[in-house]
């Protein structure tokens, strides 16, 4: 039998919600798995193993509360909790205890998911790297910015954590630590009590190891019944982006080898292009994060500069010499791409793009590049990055796929029968 | 020579940028004010003159700082300040420290703005009233959810105040009190700090005297000199709204002649027709308020119930009650009209609309009907209310002025243009 903390969401959600197995038995599990784990992976910033014992205990003692009974849930530093300091991995808030759940907190704890502890996060959620390791080789990075929840999930301490995107954010680390992870349409989930960069493009998701979780976390947080399964085949679109000279071979050669495998298996894959503004932007998502960064984090500059690290000093700064007109360019130049993606998506019902350059970067002092990401937060739509492949130095691969905006039921759909014709990567 | 604290926010910085009066002269005005008339108003949550004055004497002793040097400027007390108590209009936050400043608030300090207080807000910007009354009578409601905000700058407390919009929580409160109301285009402003209801509609604005002074304040915000005086006189669509019969008799007598005046004054003034689609999107904005509002103020009802205010929890269950399908229908039915008012808005550079039903009702247990304001947030258009008329009781009468999405600047000249045509109310 697989152990507990193997299971998927779906999978140990299926076990504690008709009480085969108690909530206890899950967190404990998990509890072992991180305190072996921890030392090497470093993915938590705040982790008190009785306090997760005191939820599931208290979920074991009363009625089955939803979707989430006794699933123990990671969630990012940035992300507000009434009972753990909140930090938002500045040194400004090292501590700092809010007063209350952020909503996707207090969502999830009304399904009755267990607030395993918070997940280190780089500086505000930008580039500053926190302690957090690649789970598959400590020499590498796990990526960023939801660089503890990635590691999590991919090192099997939790079933499902949450992170945010405002470039790469999500699907980067997803990639680079083996798991599933998927970023909603912009504003489907609520980002109350969660530290904002940017809020054209701040976006919440989450990591999971399946793809069929991700309906398990809707139904939680939306009440959205909506992920039947394909009724035919999926259209893919190929869209190797403006981009695709910046992938390794080794991720040029398995979105390939993807494309192929889809087609065989039934899908209608054709190349999917897009017009020339295209290529402005991953340009214009940075002057957008630019411009309005630079206000939502001003008290920190104003108020704390000699404790903001130089790269985010050097985005607000940016983001101040950037004119709101060229701002406004940019916001425009995202408007009309919504307009022409949606078009696109008359055709298709998911495009295939890659999930990162290729496997996570030695070192820890970056977190990789987020150039294949930047484009899909600014046009707002879904995306799911799938773990089934693996590079030269023998860590994951991801594979992309994108939805068309508000059709996240119909992606998770589309992923979850790739999922199951592509298989799982080798472990 | 007028009071100080009578000056408009354009005219106070005017002598305050060039130091010809100093911040402390101008904030000693603002308090005196407050001190006389605050007993009755009840405009504020949190005042502390010497507080006050303490950063008068600072910005008085450095150098000029910005656009809004010296200026006094009132928070509603949903916006975080970290040197101010911020309790969202709930009993539940009462007295609550925030650790930091929002956004906004950040921005205008940095740009020089005094903190006067934290004006009266409703339970976290819904329905339930505050203490506040109507300055122009005690016994009328000042309208909500921005009350302390309206009233404040209606009785000239200060020159300019935050609040923020999820129905009508700017325009109809700034209507009542007889201020200019401004909501800004949605997503222009940060709500970093800002507590939320429904993060598709919560847009911040302000309350000002004069539409002048809205170019200073975007300046600070977002650095946008954006607010050319006209090059010829604005083509204006009179649009009469789906609930014309639901406006007072007074309000659509003010209408047809700001409608003729504004024409005999050079403008081109056309009725502006849109599609049936437009009759629901009053509907379509309450379906997307509470089914948003139940997801983002979760924890409170689930924390907190004892503590949240009828009228609140039945938001929240009702958007709890709501059906995803029906929640994704109305955000579809928004996009459409967002296309559709795009369209018309290529024949017309503003709108002319209803701000209210009418005058300010009279008690203090309601704070009115957002019905001509619900659209028009959902829409996600900059919208301006001027104060140029007076109802049977001689309160308050306003004109609603809307722009296009993202042209803030057009929509306040125009506001500029037909302010100096159409002169100001009768004191």
């Amino acid at each position: 039998m697989t152990a507990l903390n193997e299971l998927s969401l779906h999978e140990a959600a299926a076990l504690t919600v008709t009480r085969q197995v108690k909530a206890e038995e899950l967190v404990e599990a998990c509890i072992a798995r991180i305190e072996a784990r921890e030392p090497t992976v470093k993915a938590f910033e705040v982790f008190d193993p009785d306090h997760a014992r005191d939820q599931a205990k208290a979920l074991d003692a009363g009625p089955v509360r939803g979707p989430l009974h006794g699933i123990p849930l990671g969630v990012k530093d940035i992300i507000d909790t009434a009972d753990m300091a909140t930090g938002w991995g500045s040194p400004i808030y090292a501590g700092h205890r809010p007063v209350r759940d952020a909503a996707c907190v207090a969502l999830c704890r009304a399904a009755g998911a267990v607030i395993l502890g918070k997940t280190v996060t780089t500086e505000f959620a930008y580039f500053h790297p926190g302690k957090t390791v690649n789970p598959h080789n400590p020499a590498h990075t796990p990526g960023g910015s939801s660089m503890g929840s990635a590691a999590a999930v991919g090192d099997f301490m939790v079933p499902v954590a949450f992170g945010s995107q405002t470039a790469g954010s999500v699907i980067r680390p997803a990639a680079y630590c083996g798991t599933v992870g998927y970023k909603a349409s912009h504003g489907d989930f609520s980002l109350d009590g969660v530290c904002g960069l940017s809020s054209s493009l701040d976006t919440l998701g989450c990591f999971v190891r399946d793809p069929h979780d991700l309906a398990t976390m809707r139904a939680a947080l939306l009440g959205d019944p909506d992920a039947p399964a394909l009724s035919r085949p999926p259209r893919v679109g190929f869209y190797r982006t403006p981009h695709w000279d910046d992938a390794e071979p080794a991720t040029r050669a398995l979105l390939d080898a993807t494309a192929m495998l889809l087609s065989e298996r039934g899908a209608r894959v054709e190349d999917a292009t897009l017009g020339p503004a295209f290529d402005r932007l991953s340009e214009a998502q940075k002057t957008v994060m630019a411009f309005e960064t630079a206000r939502t984090r001003a008290h920190e500059y104003e108020a704390h500069r000699d404790q903001v690290s130089p790269p985010m000093a050097k985005l607000i700064e940016v983001g101040r010499a950037t004119a709101y007109g060229a701002y406004r360019e940019a916001r425009q130049l995202a408007a009309a791409g919504r307009r022409a993606l949606d078009e696109l998506f008359g055709r298709f019902d998911l495009l295939l793009a890659p999930s990162a350059p290729g496997e996570a970067p030695e070192g820890l002092d970056a977190t990789g590049d987020p150039l294949f990401n930047r484009m899909w937060t600014l046009l707002h739509v879904p995306c799911i990055t799938l773990p089934i492949g693996a590079g030269p130095n023998g860590l994951p691969l991801g594979i992309q796929l994108i939805g068309a905006k508000g059709e996240d039921g119909k992606l998770i759909a589309g992923a979850v029968w790739a999922w199951d014709r592509l298989g799982t990567p080798e472990p």
